[in-house]
C-alpha cells in the first residue's frame, strides 16, 4: 500500500498486521501456534479501535519476553475446579493465552452448569477487557471480565498513596440485529493511556481527570507523575476499583494493591496478574431469541431517546467499537508514524520481515 | 423510653421496631412467618443506616399491599435451574421474601458448584442492595447483588428521556478481623433519595448531582422533576446502569427501560421487579482463612495510606455501615419525628399497637 505522506503511513490490512505480530513473537521464541493466537487477539484489539492495547504493546511485550519477564513455554493449568468455577495458573505466560484458555474453560462449564466463573493468576497483560468478555457471545452467552491493572495510578478515596490500578470491567451482551452491547470501562474518569496521549500531543487535560497531592485539579499531562487519576463517582469508583481488585486479584492469589508490579517501569519481575471471566448461558434462563429481541428493543429505546441540545446521536456501549471494526476490516488499521518506525526498528533488530 | 424533646423522639430499640413492623405487615394480611421475615430484613436496613430503605418504606408497602399491588400469598418458585443457576419467579410477593429465597438458593448451589447466579423476576422493592450481597458472608462466600430500580430517573447519556433507573450494585467480601468489605452503590452520582432529603430540608444540591433538560446543572431540589440524575463517570455510569438492567431485568424476563413501573406514583400495577444475586464459595478457590487474611491486609493498606490535606480518615466500603450497626444495636434506631408520626397514624388506622 505504500505511504500517503511521509508522516501518515497508509492503513495496514489486518491480516498483514497479524502475520507481522506473529513473526515478531516467534522471533522472541513463542511457539508458532501461541504466536499466531496472540497475534490474532492483538490484531482484534486494533480492529475495534483499542489502539493502546493492540500492536502498540508489541515492543513492550518483546522486551519483557527477551528479559525473561514472560514465560514462553508456560504450563497453563487448572489449580482447582468445580462444576461452575475454575482457578487457572497462567505460569507467567502471555496474558492472551492464559485468558483465552480461561474464557474457553468458562464457556465449557457454563454450557453444563448454566453459569461459570474462572479466575486466573500468574497471568500477564492481555489487551482490552472487551476481548474476553466478548468471547462467550458466539455461543449465545453473556460474558463478564474483570482484571487487576498492571500499574497503580489510583489512591484510595482521600488518600495519596497509589495503591490501586484503574481495574477494568467489561460485560458483553448478545443481541439479535443490533451490534452486541459491550461495556468496557476503567474505574477512573480517564484511563492512564489517555493522559499519555494528551502529553504526546502537548494538550491540556480537562479538569476532573487528575488531581495533585493537594487535591487540586491537575491539567498539565506532563506533570502526571505528580498526581493521581480520579475515580468515577469519587468514593464509588474507588470502591469499584477495590472490589474488582479483590475479585480478580486477591481471590485468585494474584497481585493486588502493594504487590502490583508496574509493568511500564519493571520489565523483568513476574507480574502475577489476576483476571476473571464469567460466562452466563442464555439458554438456561429461557428462549435465546426472545432474550436477544428484548435486548434489541432496549437498545433502540436508548438510541431513540429525545436528546440534549447539541447531541447528534445516542450511542450504545460497544457500538462505536463495532463500527470501527467493520471499517478497519475493510480499510485497514491506521498506525501513527512513530509507532510504525518503532515496529520497523523492532523487525530490523529481530531480523524478521518488516510490516511494509 | 419516651421522647427527649417534642421534635426528636428517642431512638427505638431494634427488637421493638422489628416487632412493630411485623404487626403492621400482619395487619395488612401477610402470614405471620412472612411478616416476621420481612420485618427482620427491614430492621436490618435501619440498623446499617440505610434509612431510606428500612421502616421509612413501611407506609408505602402497606398502601401497595392494601391496593392489591403486592401478593401476600405468593408462590415463590423456581422457573428453571441448573447446577450453578436458577431463575426465580417471585409471583409478585414482597421483594424481601423473594430475595431471601434467591440468596439462599444461590448459597446452596454455590456450595456444590463453587459459584451460583440466581436471577429473579416478578419481585418487588427489597430494601438496600447490601442486605442480599451480605447474606453469603456467613457461609464464607462472596456475595454480589444487582437490581433494576423501581423508578426511572436517568436518561441514556446525551438523552433526555428517563429510560433507566439508578440500578444499584452491591458486593460483599468476607474478612478475618476487619469489618467485611461491602460496596453498595447506585450508578448515579447521587441516589434519588438524597435529592428528596435535600428538598425536605430546603437545601441546595451540589453541582454534578442533576442536570436540566438543557444539560445545565440543576441545584434546586424542588425543581427535581425538571431534570435528571447524572450517572457516575458520565457515559460510563450510563453503561453500567444499562448493563445492570439487562443482567437483573431483561435476562430474567423482568421489567427494564420503558417497562419499569414507577412505584412512587403507581401503587397498584405489578412492578415485575428484576434482581440477581451471585454467591462465590471461597473454599473452591483455596484456603478460606488465607483469603480473609489477605483481604484484611488490603483493607489496612488502604486505611494506612497517606492522606490529602484535610482528610481525617480513609474508609473502606461498608465500614461506616458496620459502625452504625454496632452503634444502633446498642443505642437504638433514631427515627425523625415526621416518620414517627406517620408510623403512629398507620398503627391507628390498622388498629395495631403503636411503636411507643
Amino acid at each position: 500500500m505504500g505511504t500517503t505522506t511521509d508522516d501518515t503511513p497508509a492503513p495496514v490490512p489486518a491480516e498483514r498486521l497479524q502475520r507481522f505480530i506473529a513473526r515478531i513473537l516467534q522471533a522472541v521464541d513463542l511457539p508458532p501456534a501461541d504466536a499466531a493466537s496472540v497475534a490474532e487477539l492483538m490484531t482484534r484489539a486494533d480492529l475495534i479501535g483499542a489502539d493502546g492495547h493492540g500492536v502498540f504493546r508489541l515492543p513492550q511485550y518483546a522486551r519483557r519476553i527477551r528479559n525473561k519477564g514472560i514465560n514462553v513455554r508456560p504450563n497453563i493449568r487448572l489449580v482447582s475446579e468445580k462444576a461452575a468455577m475454575a482457578l487457572v495458573d497462567g505460569d507467567n505466560g502471555m496474558g492472551h493465552l492464559v485468558m483465552r484458555f480461561a474464557a474457553e474453560t468458562a464457556m465449557k462449564k457454563a454450557k453444563g452448569a448454566g453459569v461459570a466463573w474462572v479466575g486466573v493468576r500468574a497471568s500477564n497483560h492481555a489487551g482490552p477487557a472487551s476481548l474476553y468478555a466478548s468471547m462467550p457471545l458466539a455461543q449465545d452467552m453473556i460474558g463478564l471480565y474483570l482484571a487487576v491493572g498492571n500499574a497503580n495510578h489510583l489512591p484510595p478515596w482521600g488518600g495519596i498513596d497509589m495503591l490501586l490500578s484503574t481495574n477494568p470491567l467489561a460485560v458483553a451482551v448478545p443481541t439479535q440485529d443490533e451490534p452486541p452491547i459491550v461495556l468496557d470501562m476503567a474505574t477512573t474518569v480517564a484511563a492512564y493511556g489517555k493522559v499519555k496521549t494528551k502529553a504526546q500531543r502537548g494538550e491540556t487535560m480537562p479538569e476532573g481527570w487528575m488531581i495533585d497531592r493537594q487535591g487540586k485539579p491537575l491539567t498539565d499531562p506532563k506533570r502526571a507523575d505528580e498526581g493521581f487519576l480520579v475515580p468515577i463517582g469519587g468514593y464509588k469508583g474507588y470502591g469499584l476499583a477495590l472490589i474488582i481488585g479483590l475479585l480478580a486479584g486477591t481471590l485468585n492469589g494474584a497481585a493486588m494493591a502493594r504487590e502490583t508490579v508496574d509493568f511500564n517501569k519493571d520489565e523483568v519481575t513476574k507480574t502475577n496478574t489476576g483476571q476473571a471471566v464469567v460466562a452466563i448461558d442464555l439458554a438456561a434462563f429461557g428462549p435465546v431469541d426472545d432474550f436477544k429481541r428484548r435486548v434489541d428493543d432496549v437498545a433502540r429505546q436508548m438510541r431513540g431517546s429525545a436528546r440534549l441540545p447539541g447531541v447528534e446521536r445516542i450511542w450504545l456501549p460497544g457500538e462505536q467499537s463495532h463500527g470501527k471494526r467493520q471499517h478497519r476490516s475493510k480499510q485497514g488499521i491506521p498506525l501513527p508514524a512513530p509507532l510504525r518506525r518503532q515496529l520497523d526498528a523492532l523487525a530490523t533488530e529481530l531480523k524478521v520481515e518488516p510490516l511494509s
